[in-house]
């Protein structure tokens, strides 16, 4: 029987996790490994060395592990905004005048203003361990190379930030934030590396994409001794970290004697969904339990629902490792009108392969609804949302409208991963009703799928 | 003996204070009432109530009650984002290499962004219960604004919100904000109120000023049945409200057996200062404990420090009632590099009278030194400060270091009102190097001072 539940159930320090789940190490069908660009060979521990920190190798292709410890200075780390409330949407139930019970785990009180701190302070903690001077990464609506540039000021490390052209100039502040924790952020693509000036040479004019930046920050990292690439999201590691979210969720759930019938989180690379979700899969892995788990991306930028699941490159200069994962092409760059993040074309392997094994469901709603649940929820439960969260929001709205149909008091669990405020113009263009719904055609994503790299 | 503190104190539900404490209560010297600005005579309630919510009037008024009752709705409402977290500044102590304990009462952790809501939400909750239509205020940074649209749009009430221009111009997300919770935010001064329209006739192309953005909002309450006004700082009422940020700091303190040795608040019209003050106060005048008690203002704007104790306007238009308090003159306007909030001409009644016995300090720092301590501050504790909370952050960080000099392990205590997102224009300023320390010369202050209307 659940207790008498509070509106934010937050844990003691004493009861916070101490480890990181692997998921992998319960999967049964491991998540397919990176392959070499020239020779398709699995990437060895060596050369993935070259552009990644040691540990986070190690750590990347540790398939079989089920814990790996969390080293103490990141949990001391961890304590500064952790843990992150799971909030009671009473007041969500309420207005939708609803029998289901509605959970969300809050990832946005921090100031980077998303989840993305749990794993920049973990790479950037191991680059530091490694007695390296600074780390480089891409950055696109601005989450990660804020929450990176954090946790690089706070152990001292050299940031370089490669920032989509389009989000550099439409979100001045996002670059100040960055700059106000001592990063040097560069617009993408730029002159400043060889593939950079090679696609401006082909597209000039572009505004640059999460593909081109990577590009140019892993170009960047293999230059300069001393520094390492590290990356937000899609790669096995991230979602090793981000385990924390899922881990402290369950541990409030059961404190409190709730099961959820069902999890749902927005997905762009999977960093957010496969940390929320990693306890409760594995336990449905392991057959200990069952849930519906929902994945939930944008119309703009589909790639579980209408990519393919293949090996495809990493980025759009095509100098990293080949994953295979669901995909769009790595030539795909959602229309400019999709606001926010989610805009990678490809997907986590891991969760690629829990997807491929029907261990999870996807859904893609149009932008337009998503800000619309986005404002029904600020008006009631008072976060304002970032329109990533808001895609997990509208499916958890419309989970719980099926439940008022059927009288069923389901229990939801959804990831609210950040806050909105520097996405302010999303948020105007939908009052001034100038926000429309562009979805790609199937013409436009064939072709991409046409230039898909071939593997054995 | 203090036990072993965690980095974030958390009150349980159970713990939270079920009632305001009204500082007035414990004050032998209460503060002077209000003045009708014709007949120089107190204010009654009746008078009061053609602009003021009755039960707000009530609690304006009353001097005696020690304890007054947080109505259930509120208390429900307050648990969405309260308790807020006590935060041990352990990375920053060390940072400073100070034997000092350093404190801080977060009140950024909503979406108002700032501890206004604690009042927004009490003014909000009377209005509706009064089965009023509506409500009408004044917004110069924005966190006010913000916090009373949310309230509004949760309670259901029409909120209407005049916004001084220059924010309006400068800060389009604040506005947009409001506008998700569904306000009607306008630039002040504007030509939809007969002072506005006077005030632009006299100073054409004036950017306005709190002190015209309150005439306006007051003059659509007194005009529209089934409106009133609302205030988010000065009023007794306010200070009332934000007790709860003292109180929760004390059980929270208590909680674990420290006892502060000085308590610092950054304060513009008070509502911050006076509501984290007032249960330390409280003991301090009852002679149970001593604490040192510092307000922090801007140099840019020096009420507490440069001000006159005299009755004066709360207000440009001159149509609301006189307060006693120290001011600089109903026409003074920080100078326009001056960034962030704390440019209120004028200070809480309450305050003021604590001040003028003795009963606390205040200090005015110059606004690059705020900055520098917002920087330092972001970059180890890992919240982005809003300008406000830095001048709390800075009078911190120096009492701190003094206590490195004199090896003294000084217990502090700072109130950090909110976060600084919408304040990047600022901090670029300020990495820009284009940022002044502006003061208003003597004679510029005597000349308001000489404007000061004569009460007897």
């Amino acid at each position: 029987m659940a207790k008498n539940i509070p509106y934010k159930i937050y844990l003691e320090e004493s009861e916070m996790p101490t480890a990181w789940y692997n998921v992998r190490a319960d999967m049964k069908n491991k998540p397919a490994p990176l392959l070499n660009p020239s020779t398709h060979q699995p990437m060895t521990a060596q050369e993935l060395g070259a552009v990644f920190c040691d540990e986070l190798v190690q750590q990347e292709l540790d398939n079989d592990s089920p814990f790996i410890q969390i080293p103490q200075e990141i949990r001391d780390f961890y304590k500064m905004y952790r843990p992150s409330p799971l909030v009671r949407a009473y007041c969500l139930e309420e207005k939708l005048q609803t029998p289901a019970k509605i959970y969300y785990k809050f990832e946005g009180n921090n100031t980077s203003g998303s989840h993305k701190l749990n794993s920049a302070i973990a790479q950037a903690y191991y680059a530091k361990k490694q007695g390296l001077k600074g780390v480089t990464t891409e950055t696109g609506a601005g989450q990660w190379g804020t929450a990176l540039s954090m946790a690089c000021s706070y152990l001292g490390l050299d940031c370089k930030v490669f920032m989509v052209k389009v989000s550099y100039e439409q979100k001045p502040f996002r670059r100040e934030v960055m700059r106000t924790y001592g990063a040097q952020v560069t617009p993408s693509p730029s002159m400043t590396t060889e593939v950079g000036r090679k696609i401006l040479a082909e597209h000039p004019g572009t505004t640059g994409s999460l593909g081109c930046a990577i590009s140019e920050a892993v170009e960047v990292a293999v230059g300069h001794p001393g520094y390492r690439y590290v990356l937000g999201s899609v790669l096995n590691q991230v979602l090793l970290h981000q385990s924390i979210i899922g881990m402290e969720t369950k541990i409030a759930l059961d404190k409190y004697g709730i099961k959820p019938d069902m999890i749902i989180g927005c997905a762009g690379g999977g960093s957010n969904l496969g940390g929320l979700i990693s306890p409760f899969m594995g336990e449905k892995l392991r057959g200990e339990a069952d849930y519906r788990i929902i994945a939930v991306e944008p119309a703009s930028c589909p790639s579980f629902t209408r990519g393919v699941y293949a090996y495809d490159f990493c980025d759009t200069g095509m100098v990293c490792p080949l994953a295979k994962m669901y995909t769009l092409g790595s030539g795909f760059i959602p229309a400019p009108n999709h606001a926010g993040g989610l805009r990678y074309h490809g997907m986590s392997p891991v969760l690629s392969q829990l997807y491929a094994d029907g261990f999870m469901e996807a859904v893609s709603v149009p932008q337009t609804r998503v800000f619309e649940a986005a404002e029904q929820f600020a008006r009631v439960e008072g976060i304002l949302p970032a329109p990533e969260s808001s895609h997990a929001i509208r499916v958890a709205i419309d989970e719980a409208m099926k439940c008022k149909e059927t009288g069923e008091e389901k229990t939801i669990v959804f990831g609210l991963t950040g806050t909105g405020y520097f996405d302010m113009v999303a948020y105007e263009k939908f009052h001034d009703g100038k926000m429309d719904d562009y979805v790609p055609s199937d013409e436009e994503l064939q072709a991409y799928f046409a230039k898909l790299p071939k593997v054995d």
